[in-house]
């Protein structure tokens, strides 16, 4: 037996997410399994470092599979490039132990949400950012409140409102908001993520950098533990999953 | 009666280009001239600075119109983009003097074709580039060979294989071929182009990356004034308008 690391770069836009409870609609584990299945002869389950909202991107996704194939893994990516579609594509394949799991072995993850601030969209971008064209988002007082997010808490002001979860607290190793000229990056890396927590995270930061809230105010929302005090869920098409360290 | 200039970026992937002799297929002009019916009561014509082939996109393509409309440019701006789908954008509207015209009071027009010369096809650059994954390009030799092709010549073997055209003399005056890590940029700058001039200089200067020609070669390729002596069409999808110089 082997178990097999993919390393997976993947534009959303026309996914049901990583994988759905309901499989009712096309999701990428069941693209990418099903193309497995043909290559290998092999019927395998991916397991996936995060697994990605609807809408949602990957830099570099890693999910690993176990099968009895001897097939080169040089041969395996060309075959599955070759069959995948083109918005999916897989950087690397590589053999690990057979205990690496690429959920619970991953040390740390960063996400990456991108607003596009300009008065117009950009074509070339549309799909992988959120416009905000209205006005200057404040990005010092977003990066100010931002660092009140570090460390180990309590997250439930941040997780999507109809998720019951045993454990809400999660540790925010480093999150950093960034200006590039008309691009605003905010990532953010935690060994775990609640559903949602990221684009709710952003969303709350946009609120603070359109100078609805005051940075101070983000200290009383984690505090609240009461996701209706925190902003909106950003939009999907901003996110992006960069990384898995392990 | 005025004359209105538009500023247009859009993602040409889902268009059958600009224009087409026989209108059966989705054109950008027609799309946009469409809106504009619907915004102005006035049916306009617009005229374009280049008419993008299938496929090829622009970060600024240059449109006029005239109107007896007397609506605000940025009502109208915000208007075209608030009907227009997501891949097209107008950056700015302004008045211009009646005379201008898009197309040929144009000093000069700048494409660029991009290449991704890497292993693997990157998602996000996918629709904007041509993959080319077999080898390292060898980028000073299709500089060297480019710089044959500035000044005025007669382009006959870089035209579409199937168009007359009275003449196929045209000025070339710059081209610069960049790398910038896994992108390889072919700028190309002109008065004015054959259809598919660009792609088949593109086509030719790949081939010798390829080193399938030599560098020298391009000389008498340009001289045969023979289509089937240069390199094959590069894809539409590398291909993007930059700028127009008035």
């Amino acid at each position: 037996m082997r178990n097999i690391k993919l390393t997976l770069q993947y534009d959303g836009t026309d996914y049901f997410g990583w994988q759905r409870q309901k499989n009712t609609h096309r999701t990428l584990a069941e693209i990418i399994e099903g193309i497995l299945k043909k290559i290998l002869r092999d019927q395998v389950k991916l397991i996936a470092a995060g697994r990605t909202d609807a809408g949602v991107h990957a830099q570099a996704q890693v999910a690993n599979f176990t099968t009895v194939s001897a097939m080169d893994n040089s041969r395996l990516s060309h075959s599955l490039n070759a069959l995948l579609p083109e918005d999916i594509r897989v950087i690397t394949a590589k053999d690990v132990p057979l205990d690496f799991n690429s959920r619970y072995s991953a040390k740390a993850k960063t996400y990456r949400y991108t607003i596009l601030n300009r008065h117009t969209c950009d074509v070339f971008l549309r799909r992988y950012v959120y416009h905000f064209p209205q006005s200057d988002l404040d990005v010092s007082a977003m990066r100010k409140a931002s660092a009140i997010l570090v460390g180990s808490h309590d997250f439930a002001s941040f997780k999507r409102a109809d998720k019951k979860k045993r454990t809400t607290i999660r540790d925010l190793k480093d999150i950093k908001v960034m200006r590039r000229g008309e691009l605003i990056y905010i990532d953010v890396t935690a060994n775990s993520f609640l559903y949602h927590m990221v684009r709710n995270i952003a969303g709350t930061l946009i609120e603070i950098g359109k100078g609805k809230l005051l940075p101070e105010s983000l200290k009383k929302i984690l505090q609240s533990k009461d996701r209706k005090t925190a902003g909106p869920t950003a939009p999907a098409r901003g996110l992006c999953l960069m990384k898995v360290e392990y």
